[in-house]
């Protein structure tokens, strides 16, 4: 299963270079883990969800502590045609789907729940498309049952969902939305917006 | 046809909301023909694909004559199942599917090559998915033909296409890529990233 994200960080401030590359040192400790490649639009990071979600978080969390308006912007994939298999992803093909999505659920709820905080209030929306699979929209629906009792759903909006809450939460509920729903071995992707210090309104969760 | 996007601009300025203010004046031509709706993450647009790609563009190149580096990210979406259906999407059902995929490649090709030039070189980068139809990989193979003869193509990357080039050229391309590929009434989406005046690199086309 090849995984991966083109991951973009904006940083509202004419100091954008600077909180950019300081932010980048975060994914220091991932780096003999995932393989991470820079060019002027986004970072390409792959590797398992689960380091994936933790290197982006991290990567976000240093950024908005500066307390500018910082926005991430990812597309994420898993299951692509076309990308070439790589052992850097490996991930259990059979990982959860052998249990029903009831039980995919549960277990999805289970991992919000013992995440850490990180202290960084945000808001996120997220777009979740699930290809050419038969069970297509009963899984997305098995999801949005999952979002809607993680503790960070916010409202739907036209195309996306929409959450806010703590920066550990949040990135993690995506997570579990990318890799519990959709055939284990299918072509998931996901397009995600978190953003923290909006002057717009409180990023609390409505 | 329900079409719409969830766009979001960010100027990496300290000005950044003079900036997105300004810009935002250029979305004023589409009020009557777009519904727009603002908070603050993003703004959600509906219509007809011509009248969202352009306003995008207006959008994108009012920010990014201020010189500052700007980015608008972009969710963008047609035939979304749960989506109502709306007046203001009007598309003709059926526009190019009687046609062979050559002959939208064709057609495709010869729209970007009638499009004016904003002045503006921009970067950018998409993934288009084609959700839940039998033809999904011939049509996204037809598509990346249309892309590497626009003339804006500029390389493949792990999970998108890159493109430079002048900014009308280049939403040209991917508002063609969006309607002309997949079913007529599929639900099809696009996960956009334009950006200028990065000091990363020049931005020109490799």
């Amino acid at each position: 299963m090849f995984s991966g994200a083109q991951v973009s960080l904006y940083p509202m401030s004419g100091d954008f270079v600077g909180i950019i590359l300081d932010a980048v040192k975060a994914l220091d400790p991932y780096r003999d883990r995932l393989r991470i490649e820079t060019d002027d639009i986004s970072t390409l990071l792959v590797g398992p969800p689960d380091l994936l979600f933790a290197a982006m978080r991290d990567l976000f969390v240093t950024a908005a502590r500066t307390g500018k308006h910082c926005v991430l912007s990812a597309a994420v994939s898993r299951g692509c045609p076309g990308e070439p298999d790589d052992a850097i992803c490996g991930i259990n093909p059979s990982a959860g789907r052998t249990e029903s999505l009831a039980d995919r659920i549960s277990a999805a709820l289970a991992a919000v729940e013992a995440t850490a905080d990180t202290g960084q209030p945000t808001a996120a929306q997220f777009s979740l498309y699930v290809m050419g699979t038969g069970t297509h929209m009963e899984e997305i629906y098995g999801c949005i049952d999952f979002l809607k009792r993680s503790g960070v759903f916010d409202r739907s909006k036209n195309f996306c969902t929409r959450l806010g809450g703590d920066a550990g939460a949040v990135f993690a509920t995506i997570r579990e939305a990318f890799y519990r729903f959709g055939d284990a071995e299918g072509h998931v992707t996901l397009d995600i917006t978190i953003s923290a210090n909006s002057p717009t309104k409180p990023e609390t969760k409505r």
